[in-house]
């Protein structure tokens, strides 16, 4: 998308248009684009250059986008490329998407920061400026790890979904619709259905705790600059063991009260196998 | 500025516009604005409240400035408040300038990042944006360490010259006057005149440098995608040791061949607290 | 203790010895060396002899302890200074601590490591070598922040008492008494009893969630190479809320259910204000 | 080596005794040991398990050692494992080290640190304790990017040969053969040779600099505590341009004054590509 030579960049824009064509076709609505560009030596290439250049080529696909459809653009730090990367971070995304205009926003996927910084703020900062897309979940420990959600830092997970719970009722969005629930993580050390279970547990658990926070309480505290009451409200809601309400509304939706246990008993892997074979799951994976 | 209690806004707003009519009298045209504003744990403050009302806050400072005045916004990702900083990234900070309006613009501390920011490409995108506002200078190995200018990281520094030469030149801009160009480090292990000396010297360096880039070899080479043409030609500049050079124009402007030598060597400290006496020059700095 | 001067280097040695006198005096049985040595610009000092200094300083004092006294030798990578630190790593203080004898060991803040170290395992493998001193308890997001302690990231709290507890059965160590357990937080947005009290609730949390852990079934998942099911046993530990159980503890040892509360309710600040009046206290915590 | 299974590690060990069998009839000297082992979440593994599991496979290598080999072993704090790697830091590399005995040494791939990690520091430690294998030189601005040697921080690069001069000489080694010199640079942006003589450039530049740094000096100002001198002490032989004493001694040993340049004009890589065909040559590097 970046590419100095417009030829290859033309390649770049007409496939994404491509992708909206079956995107049509499959009922989608919605366009993310993640973009590896970038550079892994300095001097390779010009940051201005590059961001003019991924502008032009998003407002080509801008305008392809049919009039229900929106745009997600990610951000990443480093990785592939080692040096800089054209979308590297929030502000760039962001930029990118305010120049697209209505139907462009921001995707945030959790192992795409630098250590330490505060992705909580930057929920809270794109809800209230309308530019959130939505997710892609995982955990990490040093970068784009992903890992299984909530297996790293389940704290963090409760203070994003506190932000989005916070955020998306303040304006009025509807928690299920209004933004992109993606999970993003994958590791072949664990089933990768196994896996998927427990993210979509760690998930649940997140969300329910950040639905259980007293807001009132919260609000009262941060207007009396009560820190420690503030984080009394929090940790009360966090600390509760959320699994069994979990588990019931599992069971209410025809569900299993612990997904991965079910898994294993039910033999599913085992079952899929025989069904598809041994190596076609693999791949399918 | 993000206080909670308006009466305590006010208090912060006043001081400002107050220190723009000093400001005025000594001929300053600039205000540049640093907010230590943030929160040490969860839940601590709302991150939308907290930016709406330094937006606020900002935006009556904004008002107060004549004409010919600018605002500069700095960003730091933590320190004194270590959860999180109201204004604590580039892009909160750029989001802050472009909502005041043309007048305000981003001030780039170098210690102001996490670990592993490009630096660089952060001012190529300010520059192509018109709101970079200046630097505070400096260096560091971990956080906001305020080390001399060029002591641990001094190809970084390049780095961050040649974005400025080529971006301000793409844009016409006037290498010493569009931009504010300070200098904030301190230490006290070694004499704060020495340290300041060193830090100039290190920024002349680095600027000689990025003058003596080809800057047509480098964009043809970037056009080529020739990546290690594009690093040979940069550290081709870098590599070249332009100290005799700036000695020379040192010499030819009335300075010292070697500033640090010149210092020892013609006691101007010992001079100096001879007349003023020990303690007020160590205040004084 | 690195000094470059012996004279100085034999200051803070007796500085230590007679610190070593008064903890007699008052029945303590350990000293706790924390160094605030080291660099803050390349070529300030040797590292080599900053080291063997250190060492040296070390030796002397280790000589002079009490037969049933211990050193602990505290590491921190880096502030106040800011290149490098003498002792500035586990495995720096553990060569100073193998090479001063028996009474040595390392103690382990938990803000004093570099973005992205697995504490836990460092917990794990000073137990193995029989060389963990003990704690400075507290929490952070980016450096030696210093934060009320589980106020950041409890579950990484909960992984290092997993450590303890797993470690010190594995040896047969009494919980209590074999290691030293301190708090080192303080914050001033917070009444610091209540930051005390919030620090002491999260470690009974932590502990008794430790506790909790099923380490037959851990030990089984671990030898299947079970990792999903590894992560399972743990959370199902953490997850649970454990405060009622910890306040029942409290109140069958005459301590109060909901401790921040109490202490709210009893207005024990207040009558501690009267008693010592304002200026003491404020000064004395 | 770590695995649970003691069959599993027995094929890991026997591998590597065949290794140093095929080395004996290449003339090696010595077997580097770099093992992926880790987790990628808690409690996937016991840390003291695998730390001993580990231990023992090396002791069972080390045995099977030619009298006159060196074993070397390399620590990587994560990638590909996301949570632990079982020889993560020096500290655990030299903690294996020594309990193997003395022909079993630390290397340093200068990729494998945490940010911010004070590598020169670790490299002076290393000599001092008569543990330093050798290197694996390469450069990065995030993690193991494997970059250029010299393209990101040619400072610090600088530094760590400081570092080595001064400690080698110190001991009465021999600069060439006291230790293994390897790079471990490979990026798929550039030519391969051409990535490598710019590494091996580097490289020379930073051992020429570390060649000339005023040694009588830097320890008279250190001596002194005068942290100004001691900077410019170095800076003084960092800033000079080394570039024409190593073509001339390029030129002298038969080599070409401009390794890179002569590459080219000579294309070697065409010639290379017509001798071998294209795809094996791709292969080959």
């Amino acid at each position: 998308m970046h590419h100095v030579d417009k030829a290859v960049r033309k390649q770049a824009i007409e496939h994404n248009i491509e992708v909206i064509k079956y995107g049509v076709q499959l009922g989608s609505k919605a366009l993310s684009v993640w973009l590896s560009d970038g550079s892994n030596f300095p001097g390779q290439l010009n940051f201005r250059t590059a961001f003019q250049n991924t502008l032009e080529s998003l407002q080509e696909i801008y305008t392809a986008l049919p009039d229900d459809w929106k745009v997600w653009v990610e951000y990443k730090p480093y990785e592939p490329n080692f040096y800089s990367t054209t979308i590297g971070d929030w502000g760039q995304s962001y930029l990118l998407a305010s120049k697209l205009g209505a139907k462009a926003s921001t995707l945030v996927d959790l192992g795409h920061h630098l250590q330490g910084t505060n992705i909580e703020q930057i929920v809270s900062l794109l809800l209230m400026e309308g530019k959130l897309a939505g997710f892609h979940f995982n955990d990490s420990k040093y970068g784009d790890d992903d890992l299984t959600v909530g297996s790293i830092n389940p704290y963090q997970l409760f203070l994003i979904f506190n932000e989005l719970v916070e955020g998306m009722d303040a304006r009025g969005m509807n928690h299920a619709t209004a933004i992109g629930w993606m999970i993003d993580a994958s590791h072949n050390v664990k089933d990768p259905i196994e896996d998927l279970l427990q993210s979509v547990q760690a998930i649940k658990i997140a969300y329910a705790q950040a639905l259980l926070v007293d807001k009132t309480a919260l609000q009262a505290a941060q207007s009396n600059n009560d820190v420690a009451q503030a984080q009394e409200i929090l940790q009360q809601a966090y600390r509760t063991d959320v699994r069994p309400l979990i588990a019931q509304a599992s069971l209410a939706n025809g569900g299993a009260l612990n997904p991965v246990e079910a898994y294993r008993k039910l033999k599913v892997r085992d079952n899929l196998i025989k069904e598809r074979g041994l190596k076609t799951v693999a791949t399918g994976l």
